[in-house]
């Protein structure tokens, strides 16, 4: 028995998702659905977390455990040949029987883009959120630093989340632009539903002078899901890195 | 009669190029039929040069004269209110009436991507050139910089090129790297058909290791097509800025 993981960058748009469902095109379901074409044998497959309807990942982490004793290589080209073009293994390594791509992951960073413009964004349409006004990028960094540490995040959730604790460290926000394009970029130890574009959605209000930079902190002892902001939509988001402890017993590239 | 100009963004995917075409969806057909709609009139568009089939543009620029009166704001919103949504208008201005987009181009700078890795792109497929091999950088380098000044490119345009003189001058090439992604950035005074792309493709084999750095200078004395490198595909390409040294009447925004 070895357990493959698998790193795999996808474009959301056309997907329900990353979970599988049976009626509906998943990231999850191609994935499977690649390796019995490879293998001729299900395989269950594990990811690091589920992202929602149109987030992409650069490079969402999944695993799973086979009796296939095809070399590395092949579960990278072999899998890709077998899966739509919105979806392609990066890289594939094979790890201890023990490594689990959800439980195993430390730490996980979202990247948020958002396009400010008079004008909607035609080549960055299916990666950002569009806001028509400019937003006042100095009072989002005040904003986000409140996130910054160990805090209950139950004001930051949505409905249907079944976390059993709110708990979450937050160990960094970095809020950039670069002409048109502001970028919003979180890193923590894991993350509640909705929770990135939660957080970005009570951002931009911030930004555009409906909210203050301390409400943040108000936010965070509340814990009240209705005083924080709305939900960004999902096309902004990409789940950009996983981070691991784990040693793998061999890496392809 | 005004003389208005478009500074236009789309992405080419789904279109036959910019030039109008009875039968198939262009840029400039979009644009003229949205003209109809926003003004009850026809209006013929003049871009500054045409682009191909699946060629994009950051910043196409595109001019046409109206007996309207509306706003200069009105022909940024209400022309993007009725063109599909891989066209936008992002500013627009009221020329002289001898401005013309195409003849009054001083410069232009395209911006061609190239994405080298083992595996072919997701986020970005639809706006590079999957290469596998990795690239050699600093030779590309070397052979961009015999193209800069003044030559004879007639070696570096396709069959069907109707243009009376070869002679064009590149004002700079600028090839860099960011991870995965390489950009070509050329700039110059006017090009051939195919140009940019025959450059690309000569640099990528220059990249390879299959031509000389030095060869590019002898393709620029024997003018022969048949020797220079193929035309890159077009998804890689973008028409990133055209300049001119006309001064507006009046700009929005």
């Amino acid at each position: 028995m070895r357990n493959i993981r698998l790193t795999v960058e996808y474009e959301g748009t056309g997907f329900s998702g990353y979970q599988f469902q049976p009626e509906d095109p998943t990231v999850q379901g191609e994935l499977e659905r690649a390796l019995v074409e490879l293998t001729g044998a299900p395989h269950r497959v594990q990811a690091s977390g589920r992202t929602d309807a149109g987030v992409h990942a650069l490079a969402q982490v999944v695993n799973f455990h086979t009796e296939s004793d095809l070399p590395l290589k092949a579960f990278l080209h072999g899998v890709n040949a077998f899966l739509p073009e919105a979806i392609r293994v990066k890289s594939v390594a094979e790890m201890p029987l023990d490594f689990d791509s959800r439980r195993s992951a430390v730490r996980k960073t979202y990247l948020y883009r958002i396009y400010a413009d008079h004008a909607p964004p035609v080549l960055m349409r299916a990666f950002t959120w569009w806001i028509y006004n400019n937003l006042d990028i100095e009072e989002m960094r005040r904003g986000a630093s409140h996130l910054v540490g160990i805090h209950d995040f139950a004001g930051f959730r949505s409905a249907g989340c079944d976390s059993l604790t709110t708990i979450r460290e937050i160990t960094a926000v970095r809020v950039s632009r670069e002409g048109n394009l502001i970028s919003i970029e979180v890193t923590g130890s894991g993350f509640l539903r909705n929770m990135v574009r939660i957080i970005v959605g009570t951002l931009v209000e911030i930004g555009q002078g409906r909210r203050k930079a301390e409400s943040v902190s108000e936010l965070l002892k509340d814990c009240d899901r209705g005083k924080a902001g709305i939900t960004a939509p999902p096309q902004g988001l990409l789940l950009k890195e996983v981070f691991y402890g784990d040693e793998p017993l061999e890496v392809y590239p």
